[in-house]
């Protein structure tokens, strides 16, 4: 952590600080030049994150050095993590993942039909939504126990693993006992004791980025979980909120390689809800994996126009089978596979 | 909700989407004009909402026109709803009620001497974190049901009613016995598991904004608490996220006045996190009685070089009595009081 | 400037980063930490800004310590600057300056309409543009110079002030000829060939806020001005964009008090713009002037229906009446006056 | 243009928005909902855009429905436009067009020696600036002409097209006898002294985005320069301004086919600026070609270590090498070529 101080700072404020940083156990490092005096300290960063020393007289600002993170960090783990997701299927290795599935199971019949198609078309996991966070109270809330069956059923007629999303910290025992990955929504990844409980499981869980989450927070979410024990975790870039309003959100295309420079834990991308519009899901899609995620969900609905939530950012099997065909070509030109 | 078609739209689409729209119950009006042809629907609301018009071939783009909340809204209830917080106070009337305290209760004695300080001062409504959401898992998270245990037993001592936040949907029963207020903090804006809880609970709730929600989502979050039968709420703008990062938010002043507009429900400023340094926390104060508000939520800490959290931007007990000095002149200003 | 070194630095790395560094005058301070090595270096800033250390090998970050603004700053001035808007009104002193007119000057008849209106309400200063920025070609873009004429005229016949926007260096002086203040408006803030322009005048500038200029940037625009030798420079908030669609943009009102803290320059508010709609510019009025600024600039129009650009957000003369009155006893009650 | 009632309209009120209508020459269309009223608007757009209707007394909201840019919407053109930069080369066609270079025209040799490698690797046009948009008065401003005769002199040599930017609208003639591409910059986007100057040359013009400019804002910046008869225009995606601090800007990725979807102009993006770290520009260039971009623009220094400008973000001629194979490969997988 680094201090400057006021120009105007006097001795007995530099004292005080001195002082103070002594009793915390750190060991100060002070410059003086001609406009500024810095003071560098050394120490254990937890004191350091926590004392406002922005505040003591003669402060100008306070610039903190370490990370908060460290766990999730590439300086804590610098080969990139793979994780199992299934006796042959690993995530973050050579092999793009792609998940695919509708917005929220609306019915048996519905989710076998859609998971038949994607899994022809190439996707490894089906998503599927059982509890939904829905913006509004009024709004389709999920079929809750009930899908998460369908789910676990179809999964194993098709060989697809499953994801779905858990909002409730008293579910995820629950959720855990019919899918693969657990979901933790964009909405809920600031929600502690939600990351507290998945951290206590042995589940894989992918955690949304939230919708103005800073990277840095994100992955501090994920140091959440893995300091809980459970290091089964994978990012996902799903759009952050921008000032722009032609798109649902903003896809942080950069966040990827950002991710990958901070952390070691893989990434995928969300290209429907990142752009919120089927037209644009393609090109995100490409665009996601020529900067290099891990893997990809996306949103797959045979009638996108009797859909119970999300219908407008849905892609029909068919361009779903386009997509796939788009980024395995471009999977292929960087030396990846999907 | 209006649909506005694309130049090219053939008549077969136009069909498609009329008999769509009478499947669902819908009514038609078509306005052509010379660039485009727009259909007004008349129908059921949750209807129109779900279904994705705007991906029927032909159509341009789709507008709705209800808003989606109705208990909160200014159209349900035209004159301002008034809370009582206890016999004789009442949050949302005439004056303005000012809640205060430290960011976390740290110890007995500490809540205890800031308690006295900011009920000297004028204070109703005493704040402090029992569970606290932390960015890091490694920082204070809180003394938990110890923490509360003071709050009630000090709260009574002075004859301060008593706010904290909760932040699992367990500990929604637990946290009512001690405090008269549940604070629902920004990060769980949407955490709708929590939203419903605290709906079917006969406690008043302050719902913070979330940190990057519309006023529109923020209201939505409300709707949920109303709809499950709690018509106790009050809302707390308590700033945004922006690219400025001079301040920890933007405290978005413009909020007090649209949210009057739009709902009934009583409105409150916390000036402290909305901008994130105790030097601003008084013109921020300053700023929201005149604009308009009903209550103001501040930091208030007795040696906050020593707080676990909020050190910087929280008061010393002498600065908030001068920021109470400060708006009560403002509120006589208006024609209210503090 | 703090360079952070990544902790897997080799000493060559560090050498070459010394070595530069003493070719270009600096005198580095090292501190080891356990985690990181921190260089402080200290030497001439312009020096420092412009050499990019964040690319040499072994470097993980680098922090720029000293504000890049020199003269807009309080430390180059510590008492707040006056500007003397003429014989014996001044801008920054214990008066808040309302500024306010229409949008654009739409004809002679009705300037000299809105302006003894606006006089008589206590206005000291009549706006209107001559010259208008409009985000579409095809829209009213000004009377130009006959504009500027009435203006004059009619400014002398009330015995108001005047201020209009120039948007082109090629027209400074052609407005500095008819009006008392140049508005350098939110799209041309870094425009600097237009600022270098309006810095080698000497009449007095309001600088408004870019839409998503940080403050800093914004001090930066102002530096451009007073490095050419005029130092009668105001700011201007006028809101900034976010992702909040209810209201035009969104009132930064912490501008205020930052401005106020990092600067000596005058700071004023426009509610008009701030809000986009004239039913929330009082309540952005009177929180600007609890906040502490120096000034407001306001459109009024008497009659916004027929307004050719802003009627959304103009008041009407008898609510801007009203406003008057409403500042007026916000600035007694904070010990100013307007 | 759609007005939609307040619930509580008057009938004398209606029949004032429809007088006024009717003498704008506008005709409603009335749908009478059980909760909202509707009027549709038919008629000339610019009379709809300007009049305020929001205003009257019973509105509750007005939409437009017309987008507010003619000449560049897809409506006016449905082919993509196709820019002829010289004899053979086109933009807007089959090959990606990469163009290359420093930030800043620092001097002949150094411009010479980096024209060279960035032409070895196959690039077509060459970048540098000589008016420098610098955030400090303080820093590198450029070298002026001098700087565009090197350009001009090394471009011919060669064999390579250039590109420089315009800050002020009276040097438009002087650049354009250098150099073949003139480049609106971010910070002038919204110059409309500058865009109308550059519409009524015939030279190619690059205009880049506005660092908040929606897409919207960004195409009707092209409709001034459209409407001024100069066609040849191609627009540049160099980041947008959000929350986020890990990189400078944020790639907006989404606007490439945004833009293509709702215009004819080619579009390119820039990855330096819109990552602002050199480790992030060959993601960002991978996904922009992926995404369906018609060129980049890459800042490239054989010596960063001591660039004027913006050396934290650019590349060095063997990792510029690098970027043109990979984005190759990409072009290829996606049928198109570099």
């Amino acid at each position: 952590m680094i201090v400057v101080l006021r120009p105007d700072a006097t001795q007995a404020q530099v004292d005080h600080i001195l002082e103070k940083a002594s009793q915390l156990g750190l060991k100060p490092h002070i410059s003086r030049g001609v406009q500024k005096t810095i003071i560098g300290f050394i120490g254990p960063e937890d004191v350091l994150r926590v004392t406002p020393l922005d505040i003591f007289p003669g402060v100008e600002q306070v610039i903190p050095v370490l990370s908060p993170y460290k766990l999730v960090s590439r300086e804590f783990k610098s080969e990139n993590s793979i994780i199992n997701l299934s006796g042959d299927i690993q995530l973050g290795a050579q092999r793009i993942i792609v998940m695919a599935g509708p917005c929220s199971i609306e019915s048996y019949d519905r989710l076998r039909s859609i998971a038949q198609q994607v899994k022809s078309a190439g996707a490894t996991v089906l998503r599927g939504g059982a509890f939904k966070p829905r913006t509004s109270p009024y709004d389709f809330q999920g079929l809750g126990e009930e899908g998460l069956k369908y789910m676990k059923a179809i999964g194993e007629e098709f060989g697809l693993l499953t994801i779905t999303e858990v909002m409730d910290p008293r579910d995820v025992e629950l959720v855990s006992r019919y899918v693969d990955i657990l979901q933790i929504g964009a909405r809920n990844m600031q929600n502690y004791t939600l990351l507290n409980e998945v951290g206590q499981s042995s589940k894989v869980v992918m955690l949304k980025r939230g919708l103005s989450a800073t990277i840095k927070e994100w992955l501090m979410s994920a140091e959440y979980i893995l300091s809980n024990g459970n290091f089964n975790v994978m990012l996902c870039e799903r759009g952050i909120r921008t000032y722009e309003t032609a798109t649902r959100n903003t896809l942080d295309i950069n966040a990827v390689g950002v991710v990958k420079e901070k952390s070691h834990l893989p990434v995928i991308v969300d290209p429907s809800h990142s752009t919120g519009r089927w037209g644009l899901v393609r090109p995100a899609a490409r665009a996601s994996v020529a900067a290099g995620c891990d893997g990809l969900i996306v949103e797959v609905h045979d009638a996108p126009e009797e859909a119970y939530s999300d219908g407008s950012q849905s892609l029909l099997p068919e361009n779903f089978e386009g997509l796939m065909a788009e980024v395995r070509t471009i999977a292929t030109a960087i030396g990846r596979e999907v």
